[in-house]
């Protein structure tokens, strides 16, 4: 059992932001960082949680994360943005790419953001529900280092490479889905090797293509994808919506998320924004699709448990374990990270 | 084995255009329909290929598909269109929104198309390829009458909802993606039913949610999908988009795309073409990483087996099963189907 504690949101919030000034990060990208890590582990993402911290305090201290990147956003057409993260943090550059490219999509009816030269994303529903909740509907796709073998192949050349979709609906809060083309997220590996367990078989295979419980092994060889040849299709979508698109090092090139050394990760992210036409009456229809789902027998509503995740902790805050907290701690008054 | 006849794709073309004429069409939408069904069975994909015409004829001649039917181009932005099938023929509403559509992505670096009250739209490698031929990013989704059923359900909700995708890259054909997301197409099965042949375990399932091997208890149950609950949640991301975004109606209701009677199918397909920023070299980009898979041990490329098949229906033609050539000769010297 790990010992945890409990804090509120807020609280949360306020101790990582301090945790990465301490670090050396300017103030507006601590806040930036420090909402998009507690809204994940608000919502049960623990893997793109507190648990990042410390290693992003670490490439902060190193310089591989440039904390005062300073972020640009370069309107490439109508409705189109390219933003270039400075292999700064991610979330500043996805906070410019949303504030530039939501306005953009409500004309023009729909806007795509590139964002490159970037970092880890964390939790992409974190992002597609700020396009849900301006009324818009979010695609989102990113790029990490590379994880899964094309179909075929025993060598990684793709990254988990998620898509995550939200949408608004009538009378309820919107729909998110997230997904990564493993058949489970990375990060839930990379836990597993915080934490010391082992992980089921059928999530990855070790360096030689063979099925390991070892979360070390596994993190030393490839995911297994969903869908065999059909989820590594999508993945070289994604891939090259990611890379290619925006300027960014392909998942075989990146560097780690989580050392402080080594080549930046420089992955990228594309987001789109949708607005619905207003003459297809959508928000209603979704919600009516939504109620015709759940009351389906046996059928699982996809974000449901995220939904009440939330819910929870908002009411109640969070539980972290107390060896971040004391990390967290440590950074915010000015000592080293371990 | 299946009696056929060589056809080259240019007789083939004005052999199906003449049976659609035949049976009721006006001929620049028998036009549109032969060459998309023609495509279709040029890169191997025979149940959306010779195999549909018959139903297709039926169709016009009973009204179910109005083959006159005035596609309406409405821009609703900059970026966006709402395109109005009419319930006639997909296919001329499609080429009226790539019509109209990829100009507008090269001025404003996206555009979405949304095409609603369709009919079958066959390959969808067939659309997203034009959108790449033309020096841009395809993304395509449509929906399909129910037949998957979400994860935890027994009942089908979505149809199989396929994804394509396509790009341009330096020195080479563009590359085409394109997937379902049931386990295999259902037009598999639908082809197995034509032609009498079982099909393999772990396609389908029955009414029941048991496995099957009889392509008619599939028809009447649901299709496998890919990725378990990620696969079901990619589905009704599809459907949303295709469906309530393109005012169609949804895969539980739509009316089948093979019986002369019953409700319209009426449903939709979305479309988005991204023009690439030039100042990320985008397609030599993805020639490189194309390259880097190709030369992997193991691995497939997705779409080479389709080019492969369009080289070689370009250069000998297509073997046609006789039993189709004889319903096309019977319509296009207008007699009735069988």
């Amino acid at each position: 059992m790990t010992a945890v504690e409990r804090l509120s949101l807020h609280d949360a919030q306020s101790l990582i932001r301090d945790a990465l000034i301490g670090a050396g990060t300017p103030e507006p990208a601590a806040l930036s960082v420090a909402a998009a890590l507690v809204a994940a582990q608000a919502e049960g993402q623990v893997g793109h949680g507190f648990s990042r911290l410390g290693d992003y305090a670490a490439q902060v201290q190193s310089g591989k994360i440039r904390a005062d990147a300073a972020v640009t956003v370069t309107p490439t057409g109508a409705a189109a943005l390219h933003v270039d993260a400075g292999c700064g943090f991610a979330f500043p550059a996805l906070d410019a790419a949303l504030a530039a490219g939501l306005p953009r999509a409500q004309d023009a009816g729909i806007c795509i953001m590139a964002v490159g030269n970037s970092h880890h994303c964390g939790a992409l529903s974190v992002q597609v529900e700020k396009i849900a909740q301006a009324g818009l509907i979010g695609l989102m796709m990113a790029n990490s280092p590379r994880a899964i073998a094309p179909w075929g192949a025993a060598e990684a050349l793709y990254g988990t490479n998620p898509i995550a979709f939200a949408t608004p609906q009538a009378g309820g809060e919107p729909l998110v889905i997230d997904l990564s083309l493993s058949r489970v997220a990375r990060g839930k590996v990379m836990n597993a090797h915080k934490s010391g367990k082992s992980i089921p078989e059928g999530w990855a295979l070790d360096a030689r293509g063979n099925p390991t419980t070892d979360p070390a092994a596994a993190l030393a060889g490839t995911m297994v994808p969903i869908g065999e040849a059909k989820g590594t299709a999508l993945a070289l979508m994604v891939e090259l919506l990611t890379t290619a698109f925006t300027g960014s090092a392909f998942s075989k090139d990146a560097g780690s998320f989580f050392t402080s050394d080594g080549p930046e990760p420089r992955v990228g992210q594309t987001l789109i924004a949708i607005r619905p036409n207003g003459a297809t009456g959508y928000p209603a229809r979704v919600h009516d699709l939504l109620e015709t789902l759940a009351a389906m027998p046996g059928a699982r509503l996809p974000g449901a448990r995220r939904r009440a995740a939330i819910a929870r902790a908002r009411a109640e805050g969070i539980d972290v374990p107390v060896i971040y907290l004391e990390q967290a701690r440590a950074l915010a008054h000015g000592g080293a990270t371990a």
